[in-house]
């Protein structure tokens, strides 16, 4: 177990490691009910795909605790009521959205026939839904060790780590995993503008697990590739459509071009959750703007003259024809992602049903 | 005129508005000696290839105003010894070298045959080169017009205004006369990390000449073109090799794929004092690193864990081949560059040659 955690349940309330004043301070916060969650998510203290989906199932989780409801009925109607307020959180990263339907799914289950059996599978599946995250990360680790040779130079952007996860990390857990195979990695972290994901956590969490690395602004990428050569990228993602388009931080494209001008393999390390094929294409992917405030001023000093027009797209799109393959729990989906991603997806359903059945001791 | 400059002659002094406090604070520094203006270039009080070759020049004109030297001799010693300190200032800009070599040139012309002959000939030609540049970046502009469509979407990297010329500005200057043209232009501004030129340089000048503007970072250019498209790039160059691969302000490169990526025309603003024709290819030209505290520091506060590696090159090399066209004073040069540059250079030589003998009224 690492030294911090990003989210964690503790004693009927929910904690949080404040991301916004990391590398600066360690700081946890406390949240007793779904609304206070759903303004932690939207205000990034807690952020990163799977750590938003585990953040929004403990949301549900305290929102069943707190709710005075004597029925199964009435409970489902105030989770419903919750959800609703969780969702509006962000729209980008669809762990949010496919946590929240796997907590109500399993409170919708006739077969808990009181208030108090929906509150208390309510409360189990969050918890599952936080403890399967831990081993999801840890298997897409031990599925990227083949394509991480012994000596490897490591694109990495925004962060990914413990800090984006419940603990271990996807694309980060990538490059955690092949050092702790004892591969000579090291990491080049993009900063990622506009909120220094990669130079205030990314660093942070690798100064803590031992791993060398290098932090760069992220227009020094493709010169770092040209001029000294790369092994490969790997990348988290917020959302990954049925053909393999990849929703991921808002440079996350660049760097692929980057990549792929250069012949450098580009991977995305992606949790099935994070894959929702009921989207066809990266297009119709909702991409979040957020405040100006973020391009606009760092550290809380401006940047810009005063009334500067800003644009902060907080995602981008990578096409799927610019990803080499895509890390998930149960393997190594190739292109073309149609088909791989649809046999990863099914996998892991079927997965977590047998586990669901014979529950891991 | 603008409001405001980089740098003039005033009595017999250097003034330069200090661009590192911009757009905080408008203050103007004053240099009495060639030392003095050698660290205001190094410390980036000044910076921007053409304004780092007038200041240099004026750096010498300093030297040789304050040399107490009697003999033509002993001032050309005076000069060659102010050179080397200034030719230390910064690696990559050829603009410097290139106005000191100009500037000796002229104090050796044996024609001068005292001291005071020297002098004012190098107060002179310095004055030559300053006034050349606002002609040169005019030229520039007036030339790029046929490249810019009546309506555009220009992307633009760093800063290449008014205040890394004398005036004028080379790519946002190109923007600017196509604005002055009547030309509905809409400039989107990489930020320009680590030291934010494009937020807080290219910004702060475009809102005085009322060109309208998006601010970006600079992670968002790839996603932008792919989204919503853009009619051309034009950034600057710090120095321009034979074949025509271009040094500029780190993240350039990165543009420039992104640009190729989605067919939208990739144009360098070059006053030929910027071609380096010594030079066969790119590859050859230093790239200066800077202090690792320009990525890890903004405005004074730490965004990396303390003593996380970083790395700064403040340039990269955008090979020829993904350049459209080299725009000059002299004109629009095409691929073959290696053709092409020489012919700019030759014609600009014998226009400056021309102009020596029947100067401009």
């Amino acid at each position: 177990m690492q030294p911090y955690h990003s989210i964690r349940w503790i004693d009927g309330a929910v904690s949080m490691l404040d991301q916004r004043i990391l590398p600066h301070r360690t700081e946890y916060l406390t949240f007793r009910t779904h609304e206070e969650v759903a303004a932690a998510i939207r205000d990034m203290v807690i952020r990163g795909a799977p750590a938003i989906g585990a953040a929004a199932a403990f949301g549900l989780a305290l929102a069943a605790n707190r709710s005075q409801a004597d029925s199964p009925a009435m409970l489902r109607d105030d989770l419903a009521s919750a959800a609703g307020v969780l969702r509006q959180a962000r729209p980008t990263a669809v762990n949010l959205f496919w946590a929240i339907e796997r907590v109500l799914e399993e409170a919708a289950n006739p077969a808990h026939e009181t208030a108090r059996a929906v509150r208390e599978a309510v409360v189990a599946e969050a918890h599952a839904i936080f403890r399967e995250d831990g081993e999801v990360c840890r298997a897409i680790g031990r599925n990227a060790l083949d394509l991480i040779p012994d000596r490897a130079r490591i694109f990495h952007h925004c962060n990914t780590g413990g800090l984006a996860t419940v603990e271990y990390g996807t694309a980060l857990g990538v490059i955690r995993s092949a050092h702790e195979a004892g591969k000579a990695v090291h990491a080049l972290l993009d900063e990622t503008r506009p909120r220094l994901q990669g130079a205030r956590l990314s660093a942070w969490e690798l100064i803590q697990l031992g791993v060398p690395f290098t932090v760069l602004a992220d227009g020094a990428s493709g010169h770092i590739m040209r001029t000294q050569g790369a092994d490969l990228c790997v990348v988290g993602c917020d959302r990954v459509a049925a053909n393999g388009d990849t929703a991921n931080k808002i440079g996350t494209y660049n760097l692929a071009l980057a990549a792929r001008a250069h012949d450098v393999p580009f991977y995305v390390a992606a949790p099935t959750s994070t894959i929702d094929l009921s989207l066809a294409h990266g297009d119709l992917i909702e991409i979040e703007e957020r405040a100006a405030e973020e391009v606009s001023h760092i550290e809380g000093t401006a940047v810009v003259p005063a009334g500067s027009p800003v644009a902060n797209p907080a995602f981008d799109v990578t096409p799927a024809g610019f990803i080499t393959a895509i890390i998930t729990e149960i393997g190594v989906a190739r292109p073309p992602f149609g088909e791989s991603l649809q046999a990863h997806v099914a996998a892991a359903r079927k997965r977590i049903a047998s586990d669901a059945i014979n529950p891991p001791s």
